[in-house]
């Protein structure tokens, strides 16, 4: 940590040090130490957040907290990994409303998600931020040396898998927008706090992961390419949950297209099948066979009539 | 990677792939993986440079990214790690001048000191900014189990030591500014370019040890206080070169106070200063004894006539 803020010091005593865990030296020195169980060897992902694009001003700074760590602990299950901690990077504005009692609260959702996730905060900085609140989360797990699945190992034939359901994130935001009417509060509740899919083990069962969180769509576009296959979905195979459902002829091509569900997307041999099945029953994880894997390039969904749907766009965009 | 920008799966492999390294997956996945050396403990550094703050929208790329890697390099040489690998994030203003040569000449940077500092691109993510410019690496290298350097081992009797020559980016800043009349265009180099004392092994010699990145007072500060100890500084001791003594008159304290040094803080017990200055020789590492650790609390800095000098700041502020 350098360069701190006015009374950074006080600031990261105050908010952050109680978060913090073996290895991070109280957040007292210039960085920390981290040890890896023997014959494993780290995974680390990155993601920011950023006021107005990935969270709005007026979101409850608990739950912030907790989507930014989620958002990342998705990126280690969709790697096979097991979570362990955290380094945290906070770019603040001055004036604004990112006052003690933000932070407090902000605070609050961190250790909460410490405890229910087992990790705890190593190390970061704070700084100044001439205008939107910046917060960015690198998270630090552990694999079995060579055991982190990864995205190009889909085949022809394989099964597409999902977890749990989709949809409701991205209407979600559309509610907290004010852009759908009667959305229900558990769509904003999906949008604010997803739910990673940590503890799973699925290296030697699925042939390729990651997370969903551009969209089914645009993600099975990076598996596609990264394997060299195409991937066709079939639309009446997605699962959407009865609040999703209920607005599929309003906003049909925002539902398929998603975003921000944080489900792991999975490509399946037909003969591990059943172990992925079972593996997620045991774990209490809901998976739906959602397409297959086939020769060639690109992502079709398909229709109840099995024509492909023609979207105007892909996925989620930034801008 | 996710929640892509427009185009930042190209923007990426054009810019950022050709600086990825083992375990970054050709920065393809959603995370990437590290291993250590047998024995070896992971030290994790993380530093945020935010347009407006911590460099200037108008500063040359290339050296923009090596200030981005030489400060968060510098936080491991504090701590007596040997590099290995970064993750970097990138938070994008639109429309405005961080374009396509912007980030090609950056990128140039990074594959400059990738290569002096024998590191490598690991992962990170590229977002979008309502504003500034954001830049964040995260920096990991190793060291052996429990050989990490601290700053809360100083003794009352050990010697304050500093590596290198102090205030040249202050007042090169201040160049930078246009506040400076006469400053050499070598000061501006040392605040845009500055040299982590990577490579140096001194677990075992010294008793405590951080960088300079606040200005040598506050930093000893920091060293006072986590050792709970008092540190006496003697002005005439200090290691000026000569195109800043020559602003000593006019530019007392802001030379005295300085920042951005990115030098070596360390305290040694006096058993150990000859080893201690045996491997700076040996390393080519400039090295001076600039004051004593004492019993007590806080920092002072005596002036040739050995009276305490009264500053009306203690150094860097952001704000």
């Amino acid at each position: 940590m350098r360069r701190q803020l006015m009374g950074e010091f006080d600031f990261i005593a105050r908010h952050f040090r109680p978060l913090a865990g073996r290895g991070a030296m109280e957040l007292r020195n210039d960085g920390a130490t981290m040890s890896l169980p023997e014959g494993g060897e780290l995974v680390l992902s990155s993601d920011t957040m950023v006021e107005g694009l990935h969270f709005l001003p007026d979101d409850p700074p608990y739950t912030v907290a907790q989507k930014l760590l989620r958002c990342n602990l998705s990126d280690l299950a969709a790697m096979g990994s097991r979570p362990q901690h955290y380094m945290l990077n906070v770019s603040v504005p001055s004036g604004r409303h990112y006052n003690e009692d933000w932070f407090t609260r902000f605070a609050a959702g961190l250790a909460a998600d410490q405890k229910q996730y087992d990790i705890s905060l190593l190390g970061g900085d704070t700084t100044g931020s001439p205008s939107p609140l910046m917060l960015n989360v690198t998270i630090l797990g552990s694999v079995r040396q060579g055991e982190a699945l990864r995205r190009d190992g889909a085949q022809p034939g394989d099964g597409v898998w999902v977890t749990g359901s989709l949809g409701r994130a991205a209407l979600g935001l559309q509610v907290r927008l004010g852009k759908l009417n009667g959305g229900k509060t558990s769509l904003v509740e999906a949008y604010r706090v997803p739910t990673p899919r940590i503890g799973l083990s699925l290296y030697g069962i699925v042939s390729a992961a990651m997370d969903i969180s551009d969209g089914l769509l645009q993600d099975c576009g990076h598996i596609a390419e990264e394997s060299g296959v195409g991937i066709t979905l079939f639309e009446e195979e997605l699962p959407f949950a009865p609040e999703v459902m209920a607005h599929m002829e309003t906003h049909r091509e925002m539902i398929l297209l998603g975003g921000d569900d944080y489900e792991l997307l999975m490509t399946c041999p037909v003969t591990q099948e059943a172990a992925l099945q079972a593996h997620c029953k045991e774990h209490d994880v809901p998976l739906t066979k959602v397409g297959t894997v086939r020769e060639g390039r690109g992502v079709a969904m398909l229709d109840k009539q099995r024509r492909p749907i023609n979207f105007s766009r892909t996925g989620w965009q930034h801008f």
